[in-house]
């Protein structure tokens, strides 16, 4: 029992492993906040699209004119899709990198500024703030991750 | 050789990775599930997207009223990219807390939660159920994560 | 500190771990190649979705007309989204199955051809390619995910 115990948790006393577990899961928690923010959006914007999620507002005509599209809605939704798109390779690239044995301080170097660009993009994305603010926090982080997956293929390339 | 595989089994040896690889493979195969069903209402409902997935209806006009959306079609779309939305947070966070040594039935007990949520969701979409069935299936699942993802960030730590 | 190096590079020793290590980069590498695609047409169609995107092209009117979709860019974006949907069961199945001890033969030759049908797919999508091209490597790559998962049940099976 104490030998799976110590075995299980290798991983976790990893200083690099532990300083991904945390940035990642601060990623993937501000991913998770932009369904509340399209939920809070779809409920005062009064902008839904499945029929039942209407029905609380009478039935018939009255019910239907919700059954529209909104411009807040439809941003919120675009920037959820944004961090999919570039959380999830972050993720599954940065599991690798962690993974390869890097300089805890460069490591840290990546999370850091790929959480920071994140964060950034989606203030960008949802005040909005004029171009290239959100443009650049994209690239910053694509480039981020590029720079790990250039590491990963480099330290354990077998193909 | 012997050394190399016992090596690659240590984690998988462990009961709440088990655990963690079991409910994961389960919803990533009902997640790719989605794909099945949308191309099964494409099929049944004639309705597609990319002008050379209708090339066999035949040529011109005739193949181009195909090219519609259906409500149908629409709604599997939606529940496949609510599912992208949850799964992927569920799936990393969900692997860092299974490495972050939480007890066995403490973590079966958030992965048979979200598995079981995820499931109820895809029905109260499909069918469709009326609300808050839908709602509070999605609430469950998400409140399982952010449960997983508090541990996970206490136990790790490292900014 | 040296313990601490061998015990973060030994998942990244196991020969089966760096070709999933190896084969999840491309495609993940392969994936963001999307978004670039997208920028692409989007800049060179002049197809816009957010109104401050279009504010170098001039105010009011003048700009408002790049607010548009273009049939290359949605095409480029359905490439993107089927990636989604397709690459992250790959990479959470994939990363199960090779911890799940798989001989190293068998492990390459899934990781190889989900690759080349995901490259091929993208490919079929872009150009576009007749029916059943695109459809076929969906469902190649598609069955690799399937049968990983079917591996990685067998293994780890714990509900």
């Amino acid at each position: 029992r104490r030998g799976e115990m110590a075995r299980s948790t290798q991983l976790i006393d990893n200083e690099v492993f532990r300083a991904f577990a945390t940035y990642t899961a601060i990623v993937l928690l501000k991913m998770m906040l932009m369904s509340l923010i399209t939920a809070y959006f779809r409920i005062t914007r009064k902008a839904f699209v499945n029929p039942e999620d209407t029905a609380s507002f009478g039935k018939g005509e009255s019910a239907k004119k919700f059954l529209r599209t909104d411009p807040d809605v439809e941003r919120v939704r675009r920037g959820h899709l944004n961090d999919l798109e570039n959380i999830v390779p972050f993720v599954g690239i940065g599991l690798l990198y962690a993974l390869s044995g890097p300089e805890l301080s460069t490591a840290l170097l990546h999370f850091r500024i790929f959480t920071g660009a994140r964060i950034f993009h989606t203030f960008a994305y949802l005040i909005p703030l004029p171009q290239p603010g959100r443009g650049l926090s994209w690239a910053v982080g694509y480039s981020v991750t590029f720079s790990m997956a250039y590491r990963v293929l480099k330290t354990v390339w077998l193909l």
